[in-house]
């Protein structure tokens, strides 16, 4: 029996002892999202690890589209195709799936996957045998009755294979095989046995990441007894010279298009465990790697499961057991990107295809800007030591002074550009960052790198969004999007600049950050694309959702909400907050059922015309704050996290994006969220959790306490900071970071006048 | 008029004053080669340069078969397709052609070469405009009235282009094309052009170096006015994510398998002048290696004719215009390669494709050590700093240490292995280096990377070998070529051994160097291929010339000399002198007119059954002296220099194949020849130049005087070795390195008394 609690505590209540607390990291499900939209996978991968080492159900895109595929595994799938080393959290566009390894038993070795009807190498599977734990993957392969095992450290994977007693033991390592597969997608592969056992290589791929190159090393508890590497390519149009007596087979290199190994060990009377390293540099890199984590399988997943364990303690969470596992999953899932790119040594190969060194710093990769800056990011200033945030920033903004185009990371990964989705959304990661005073980089060159993207006349509309004040749609698709979200970008630019005293700057781009009300139009309340001439683009449906059209990944009415700079001067415009609110429930209680929205990609976890499953409506269920009416934002969540989230693999409504889908639920559950990053304010919305407690980077603690939290109570009575009562409806940064505790009452009936008063109400630059 | 030296010199002449000299450089000739089976380069390269900036006449194949462009430029062809900056000197197969930049003047800009008949930007031109000199290259080119001038310094290249005044001047850079293309050929490729204008890219490509890596960074001297970086590919099937709103023409990069630059520079009031350099490693590397090669056109032109001046003054030639100038430009094309790999900061892409660090050398590849261990690498002894041959060595022990496969090169370039051709024939060469004093290396791990090749069982049959003690041709082709040319090497590795004190090395080696024998018929008197059941492998003809059978490009009658550590013990089972000459003599007299050889690849200069356009023979006419007849092998010696070398592009009679052909020619014509590099020992024939002087890579100096030297006196009568008759038929190194004086009496009647004697002839194992 643990010791109980008081029912009525002190203003600030003493801290419970750890050993008395269940640990958020027993609570976390990796299978949550791996099923319906979600797009996470289910294996081993250490906080922000470069190593994502899971199972492949599919990467043929045989059994449903690759779309379905995109972090490899499904939930649903009947078979086992094997185990690669990286994968996407939640990503709706894909690629990774590298170095695939599946062990065969026995005397018959198959060197292709073949389809779930007729398996090759690929095994049919049990969920019943699978184990996912943050850090630990296992499952059995009916086909070879292998016990297949999987850990990772930062750069390293670890497989361990229990083969039947008796049999032979073999591994296929095929080098073909990837996510988001299609002919010609390796460009050049090779292998290396090293004279030490070391099986070394590399592979360079076309896809998502143009030219990526990813090196590998791998070593074995066990003696190779045979080997084979092969060339699968049956396309050769030039073979190239080939030397008499090359004996090509016994030689312990190969290089090519398609190429597998086959590696046999022959009966083993212990498990068979497989070293990984990865790396973005070289081979040599990769060993070195290697070298830099050393241990078995049994060290390497004690050694990840005590830096999950810390990770995640630094969310301690009382909740009802659903909620507690979906809250805690959410904050697993929101400290896997960035992942760290750079080598031990600090080498990493850059946005330019070039390897530079890290000074003093881990470069880190997988920047899914347009989604993270939302949320995830401002999450990690939180539960992560302040060095992770200072690498993400430095990680930019050498990604700038390399990038062939002088601008910060759109969408990269692997350190490479891949021109995804819009916005130049690294500016308000890093005037976050500093606003909040995190100091680790020079702020002023970032600020300098900030302005050079933003004023990069060439990408994506931006010379003409200069000269015009937006971005005009005859010349550029998805205008009306990019012109409001640029206007925020260069709002957090302006606040950055006011911080370091660079007036000049501020002022440029305070103006610049007005720019959303060009593109919209006043007599019709909504957000639209606007013409170069000046005129709106006709015919105009709100409820239309093309690509390529007016708005990215969405429509009129999610994004006339996108001014998180100025909710209020929209409100205004809007007609005021009556207006304003009766808008925002004719999105929520929108009647879809004359709309087909089944062509357009991510459009998932409608509620009306809010789409949860997709970031641009992430903030909008809080603007009713921005009306005077918290009581309706606190209904809205309650709708959103009992539909969009559950304790299932299907328990996603949407991609997860990075950690961005996770990082909202981190956030409302904890009874506030980021609305306008770069503001320092949280807008308070309504806890999930009964209590919390923030281990703050710098050594404190925030503490969430929900007093009558249920069902039945979904409204926010009152609010306490530290014991005094707290009358708006935010709170700041800064009074998070001085540790203390938040106080909610929870009640059956909205206490509607709480923040209903103009001065409760979160920033804007409009009053 | 020069000042005329006496008639007869004193015993040892005095040094002749420098200015009172022609030099050696005034004599090269660089289109030697070009034409016929030579594959020489006519274009602007520095000594052992990394760039070989030179026209390229035909890379398409479209024109002749390949094989006919392996060096890129022919002499007889009528157009110009442009200027790239990679080039073999004599390679048999080819590849290279990198980074073709072609001017094109005025409005239209054709981005395609077209065919001579239907031109793009391919040109006319007439061979009256063409300048080649050693570091210069210059054209007129009839399209577009470019006067077109190239240079090179070790790791850059400079362009400069007059335009006809008042057209635009444009440039089209083509990373489609390469040497020995085929579609398919580039793996990937890119494009950055810099804020600061720099032009930097690479690509990486098949072809007989799999998987080649090349980068570049290019400025030019007058600003663009306009550009575009275009993919030509018309068969992309899957075209990677295109963001919207990428706006790919504006972005400043560009990445593919079919890129072009077209380069607008308007009207100019002067030539424009592209400086370019390459690395292996990457792009950085190739914009320090610019900076580290500071100057225009003209200043890096300087300092190349500088360094070729002092490279080529290490041979002095007096000889008659012909002579000289095949002589001085056998000279110059044995200074091109082993090429510069490494970059001015000592880092180098090596063997495994992975980037490491030359410490206190310069890493060199371009290595064609099958051709190159007889005469190229023991005249670099001679002729150059001991700097190259250290580094020689340095950089085939570092490329044995980071090869996949743990043993030396074969054939490598880029510092990749090509297994062309056959042998461990680095073994040779390090050792040479050794037992001629050189000690820039750590002669023990050297001997160690010789004894791991030597013994590396997967390669060409070498298992077989070690366990029969010849190579079996029903297991391995070639079988009777690669069993002697193994027993030579292992002779090498044997005397290196006893020198370095390792008995039991030299034991074992010593005893591997008899194995020519055991694929010696001696009932039938010829090197047969032998199976492995110790049956000869019938049928049996020693004219038949086939590839992939007993011999490597080759037949009996070539290959049943090749034993130089033990000529005497060839011919004691060949039955004596008297049989031995009788052999020699019927194979230089033989009756091809029943034989067609026009299958076979590298077999021309054909003198009976001798081939002096191929390797294999290039010691055979030396091979008199070993039965005590050297006049005999002075009478073949002026047969084969008569007709196989002329002052004209046809003035090789087979592929220069590094410097190999070029190298024979050297030695000979200064009256000495190298038939067992390993031995120190130089084999006398007779010099076909008045006085030589060879300027040592100590100071000091060493001077070949012909007295009576004319076409009548082809034979020797007597020698002196500063100034005291020499009665054996060869030299030692140490001789030659002491510095002195050889002086040749030459008469019109053979002295056959000279060197009969059997102390007076050269090295066998077998006395």
């Amino acid at each position: 029996m643990g010791q109980q609690r008081p029912a009525s505590a002190a203003a600030v209540a003493p801290p419970v002892p750890v050993t008395d607390r269940a640990r958020t990291i027993d609570a976390v499900d990796p299978f949550i999202g791996t099923g319906g939209e979600g797009h996470t996978f289910p294996g081993a991968v250490a906080p922000f690890g470069m190593v994502q080492l899971s199972p492949d159900t599919d990467t043929s895109c045989v059994i449903r589209e690759c779309y379905a595929h995109a972090a490899g595994y499904r939930h649903d799938d009947p078979t086992i195709e094997g185990f690669s080393h990286t994968h996407f959290s939640g990503a709706g566009h894909s690629d990774l799936g590298d170095v695939l390894v599946m062990p065969v038993s026995g005397d018959a070795v198959a060197m292709d996957p073949g389809t779930p009807a007729a398996p090759g190498y690929r095994s049919r599977f049990d969920h019943a045998s699978e184990v996912a734990r943050p850090g630990y993957y296992a499952v059995t392969l009916d086909a070879s009755q292998v016990r297949a095992e999987l850990t990772a450290g930062t750069r390293v994977g670890v497989h361990r294979y229990t083969f039947p007693s008796g049999t032979a033991a073999h591994l296929v390592l095929d080098l073909r095989r990837s996510l988001y597969n299609y002919p010609g997608k390796v460009l050049w592969s090779g292998l290396h046995l090293r004279s030490d056992g070391t099986l070394t290589g590399f592979r360079e791929t076309r896809g998502w990441a143009p030219g990526r190159k990813l090196f590998f090393a791998m070593r074995f508890s066990a003696p190779l007894t045979g080997h084979a590497l092969v060339d699968r390519d049956t396309d050769i149009t030039y073979k190239g010279f080939q030397a008499p007596g090359r004996g090509s087979d016994a030689l312990a290199e190969k290089l090519g298009k398609q190429l597998e190994a086959r590696l046999d060990f022959g009966a083993l009377d212990r498990p068979l465990e497989v070293r990984v390293a990865l790396s973005g540099v070289d081979e040599a890199g990769a060993v070195a790697n290697l070298d830099a984590e050393p241990g078995a399988f049994d060290a390497v997943q004690a050694r990840t499961r005590a830096a999950w364990d810390a990770a995640l303690g630094a969310v301690e969470l009382e909740a009802p057991a659903p909620t507690r596992t979906i809250v805690a999953t959410a904050l697993y899932h929101s400290l896997i990107a960035p992942s760290v790119w750079s080598d031990a040594d600090g080498r990493y190969r850059g946005p330019d295809d070039q390897v530079h060194q890290a000074e003093g710093y881990t470069f880190r990769s997988t920047f899914s800007l347009w989604d993270t800056f939302r949320a995830e990011h401002p999450l990690l200033t939180l539960v992560q030591p302040a060095q992770t945030t200072n690498d993400v920033v430095r990680s930019l903004v050498d990604s700038q002074r390399y990038s062939p185009h002088g601008i910060l990371p759109v969408w990269q990964f692997a350190g490479r550009e891949t021109w995804t989705m819009i916005g130049y959304h690294a500016v308000p990661v890093i005037a976050d960052a500093y606003l909040k005073g995190f100091r680790g980089f020079d702020a002023n060159a970032a600020l300098d790198a900030m302005v050079t993207s933003a004023d990069y006349a060439p990408y994506g509309g931006l010379g003409d969004y200069l000269k015009l004040g937006y971005v005009p749609i005859d010349r550029e698709p998805e205008a009306a999007s990019k012109t409001v979200e640029y206007a925020y970008d260069d709002w957090t630019i302006a606040r950055m600049a006011r911080a370091l005293g660079r007036a000049d700057v501020a002022q440029r781009f305070e103006r610049r950050a007005t720019n959303w009300r060009n593109s919209f139009d006043i007599r019709t309340g909504w957000l639209r694309a606007r013409k170069s001439d000046g005129s709106y683009r006709t015919p105009f449906d709100p409820t239309a959702i093309n690509y390529g059209s007016d708005y990215t990944e969405g429509n009129a009415w999610q994004y006339s909400w996108f001014m998180p700079q100025d909710q209020a001067g929209l409100f205004r415009l809007l007609g005021g907050d009556r207006k304003a609110i009766a808008k925002l429930d004719a999105m929520f209680d929108y009647d879809n059922s004359k709309l087909d929205y089944s062509h357009a990609e991510d459009i998932a976890g409608l509620i009306g015309q809010y789409i949860h499953g997709n970031e641009p409506s992430h903030h909008v269920a809080y603007l009713y704050n921005y009306a005077g009416a918290p009581w309706r934002t606190q209904e809205r969540l309650k709708q959103i996290v009992d539909t969009q989230y559950h304790a299932s693999p299907e328990g996603l409504s949407g991609n997860d994006d990075l950690g961005q889908m996770s990082a909202w639920l981190v956030f409302t559950a904890l009874g506030f969220y980021p609305v306008a990053p770069g503001s320092n304010q949280y807008v308070i919305g309504r806890p999930f959790v009964s209590r919390a407690t923030l281990r703050l980077p710098d050594g404190k603690s925030f503490t969430v306490v929900a007093d009558g939290l249920s069902d039945a109570n979904r409204y926010v009575g009152a609010v306490a900071l530290n014991g005094k009562p707290l009358t708006r409806s935010w709170i700041e940064d800064g009074e998070l970071r001085a540790g203390g505790e938040l106080r909610f009452t929870m009640t059956a009936r909205p206490n509607k006048a709480w923040g209903a008063a103009r001065a409760a109400r979160p920033f804007s630059t409009t009053r």
